[in-house]
């Protein structure tokens, strides 16, 4: 039986947890969360966690994975911690909001070489793994172009804005990493454009809430992504990969297969209402993933490093956005200068 | 240049007169339509077409088919008036709505051996031949089971009703084909329930405006046919195939390829509006197709034949609707008493 | 924490089992299946129940309910026993492959008063209930004429076959359930049309492969089932409900989202493989239902009343069938004579 | 009856006349081309037309109106004469393949003030219309962020390619005056990548075969567009407008609507095969355009500066691309230097 703790009973932390509970071969063991509140004591009740403070999972030897579900701000902490502690990393994306944090925790991380399994979900649901895999397999042909949608069904509060690091690092970062894991080559160009174009608050805050980016590779091939804070469909998250043989796309899911028909016209149901729904299988396939990393050793589908490109992909893109310029990355670029 | 004649410039007349008159290979002569109207006369005009009686047409040796499209009750008497005067005939249907009438003409059809070709234009729509072609080409495997939706989009006049002929005989005729059409077999039994749950109006006529048919085939295939008058998706003229190797379906046409989403879900643009729409290519493909039989002698995808054939499994499904028995029908079965 | 035993250790036993296991206000005390297998003793170890005689379960004042999903045979001894031992009940369908026999233990379980829900767990899934809640609140108008289409992937081996009670009693039951469930009237007339065009061993063993039924109420209006053993699409369970309103459809779930596009069309993934999969939540939710029932004496979506007029309406399906006849329903027909 | 010429007789100037000749209220008089071919004189056959060189048709009175359909090095020099003539004009895109010579051609249209329709036949499309059309009702709320696929589907021979001005001028300028007249504001800047990752022999001839371009509005509105020459899913053409109220897309048209299910999923019929069966509806309403611009003096969905406006847009898509750098666009950006 692996005995796991849970950093943060917030609304993710409260996904993982349960899935962890309800996994045959895990134990969750421990709650973290400072703040007292009846969302963490409940979690705890259904659980059978106990609630103790961050030294008490790291001192405990039958502890062999910590998850860290808790605030952006404290994650760089908790993995140095965890590294040092030799144990095996489950971690919410992103690694820092601040880069060379996020290079230094990457570094330490990979010294230690403690398993770390980052969470870019999208990567365990069903459907981009089918996708991504018969890409893999070469049934497809090669990859030429790649555009993404990707569309939240309402704006964050200007207190989330305020500490999310920005849409990109937010939010997009997600797909950075999807482009990353389907072109499977290095960047070559960035150019991002960015407008606040729905909610004044978010421009207050100084942040955009509508964005496109564009990525070239160093063999020509293209991917592009088109993302706003507030998607007139609701939770939107499609994809399109052209490929030489065939174009794969992944469409919305919908919340049942219902479909009502008037003389307007055909009308699908509503898609999932947010990430905890639409990935509701992903975070359970996730969690089997851990499972399988530190009982097995199992490679997950996205490790530090890949916490690490892909956020350095949105800082180009932040770059860009900014200075209106294209910028040249390539396997050496860093922002604030060459690594 | 083939020379024609059209009987009748109402709705249906007005298409074909049209598709004949634009048809490089024809030319539009004479429309016959006793009743002046401002229509017959934009006909004419548009056309370049005279207005003529009957007999005219009938005695002009440069007229080498007809097309009736004129109300059903002439139907009968123009076919036997074209086989006399050995003419070409391309007839809407139904050939009449008393049985053994279709019985006679059909009979004085084929006995003149007059090319004749019947109005059942799903045959010449491209979807319809699609699959009616592939299952021929026995791809698809044995056509076990077959299920036909066929919604009117909103119910008839009173005055209408008490003329067609009643609802199978006016608008399952064009089911009864389609099935006889895809099962190429003979049908072993006729089973139909019928009721007014749409309009009171309907009933008042003595008529039904909702039904079911369930026909099987001498080997034990089925088919099913579900219909009203007013379907709540407007018109609505799907069928699906239930083949040994594959389901082949056809969907409603929508008016343009438009969809609009919220959160509520993904709308497709409305169908088609009703047959003229739907059927718009389907009616210039039956033109070109009457060219053909009179130039080359191709035989039509309908023919007299196909009228009476359909006819008689309605009429069964009259008898069995009234009596609440099954019919068991097969080739000799004739409405009052086998043949 | 509600005590459960299941009976039955087999593919849907399963199912229950490590439902209810999962579920946090649930405890599974007992398994009792007496045939000793692999498959019992990892679901004993896996949930923590004990693998028990029947006795053992209906002694136990602790145990609050019984989840009866052994083989078929079995049901009608053990809810005469729950119904004795007052447990609540969560049983499989069907009651009984003899009539007599459901009625009998029907009129225990009714005169006992226990809580029992039936195992028709298309009415739990999102679709189907989505669908029923919205035509129950009049919102979509009068249900006129509603059609289900029940397809297999693939034809049970010939032993399955032989002791399933035939194609109606095993597999129809759950399209008459649902046509009762959402028609909400008295069924007035019964016609089906059964054949072997699939299996000769199902032929052999004296089953038909694929039918039609249609069934009529008492204010006319109509349902339709198609219905056969191996769906050239794999398992395909749909559903149109023609409203005076709108029209609402359930269309078959596909694996994922991924949709694959070529010159050839555009292809959706694979729809779910079978029942296990495709009800996967509804499975879940009966559970839930299961819990609220005895906790707070919630009704279930399905009772032991509809398991016998399902039945029924089963039993008249296959003496139209055999006779060839329609058979006239209503309240009080039973196989056999009138009750 | 307006009398019209066409120049060129090849596959596009064949369309125009055929319906033009098909047209009630025009009379197709003259067919210009030059070069003796037998499609040349089975047009005019066809139509009725008399093959006659250009001088004829600028000198005869009669004829109010020209279509130019012929090779695009010969619509500047047509234009300018039709100009002179007083004629109305329909004339193909690109007015020219350089940019001052559009600029000069432009000036010149507009100074004479002649009737002048500009073959952006998108615009004419039903499904491109009603997205349209419902965007400038205002139902939809702003248009934030506009995608659009453009996929050829399969190459041009190189021949082709080496007239052709590339595939910006010959291709994506349709995208660009989409792009235009759904944003319906000032473009700020253009961005564009291209690559040749499909065929070598468009990289021979100097051109690319894969593209996208990214737009910004003055407001900060965002539209990009991804093209190819070798769409995997054959003619590509779809667009999605995601507005503040909704998202409203156009997807391909199949070419029936027949659907094939296997095990496999749910296939729908091949798209349409090419621009020529795609917007075969559109290419008559852009006849009845003309015969309106002409007789009614209603102004046509696109006039000579949307071809000037389009063409400006590639000319700075193809400074983007050959520089890497962004192009700060705006109205007075010209290629070469501002005007």
């Amino acid at each position: 039986m692996i005995e796991l703790a849970v950093f943060g009973a917030g609304r993710i932390g409260n996904i993982h947890a349960l899935n962890a509970a309800m996994h045959p071969g895990i134990r969750l063991k421990y709650i973290v969360d400072p703040i007292p509140s009846s969302q963490r004591d409940k979690l705890a009740e259904t659980t059978g966690a106990a609630i103790v403070e961050a030294d008490a999972v790291f001192a405990d030897a039958a502890i062999s994975g910590v998850i860290i579900a808790s605030s952006t701000n404290t994650h760089a902490e908790l993995l140095i911690k965890a590294a040092e502690a030799r144990k095996a990393v489950f971690c919410e994306k992103p690694i820092s909001l601040d880069f060379s944090t996020v290079a230094k925790v990457t570094a330490a991380v990979e010294a230690a070489g403690i398993p770390c399994m980052l969470g870019f979900q999208r990567r365990y649901d069903a459907s981009f793994r089918a996708l991504h895999d018969r890409i893999a397999s070469g049934a497809s042909g090669r990859l030429e172009q790649l555009t993404m949608s990707s569309h939240d069904p309402s704006p964050p509060p200007r207190s989330y804005v305020e500490t999310s690091g920005g849409m990109f690092r937010d939010s997009t970062i997600h797909d950075m990493d999807m482009a990353r894991y389907l072109l499977d080559e290095e960047v070559a160009t960035v150019y991002a454009v960015g407008a606040c174009l729905i909610s004044e608050e978010i421009g207050a805050a100084g942040d955009v809430d509508s964005l496109m980016v564009t990525l070239t590779t160093a063999s020509g091939r293209m991917a592009q992504i088109t993302a706003n804070r507030r998607g007139p469909m609701g939770y939107d998250q499609r994809l399109e990969a052209l490929c030489a043989n065939e174009v794969l796309a992944i469409e919305n899911q919908p919340q049942s297969m219902l479909v009502r028909s008037t003389p307007d016209g055909r009308r699908t149901a509503a898609p999932e209402n947010y990430f905890i729904e639409r990935f509701r299988q992903a975070y359970r396939d996730e969690i089997h993933a851990l499972a399988a990393l530190i009982d097995k050793g199992e490679a997950p589908l996205a490790g530090i490093r890949d916490g690490y490109e892909a956020q350095r992909l949105v800082e180009a893109a932040i770059v860009s956005m900014n200075s209106g310029q294209v910028v040249r990355f390539g396997a050496s670029w860093v922002p604030g200068g060459n690594a």
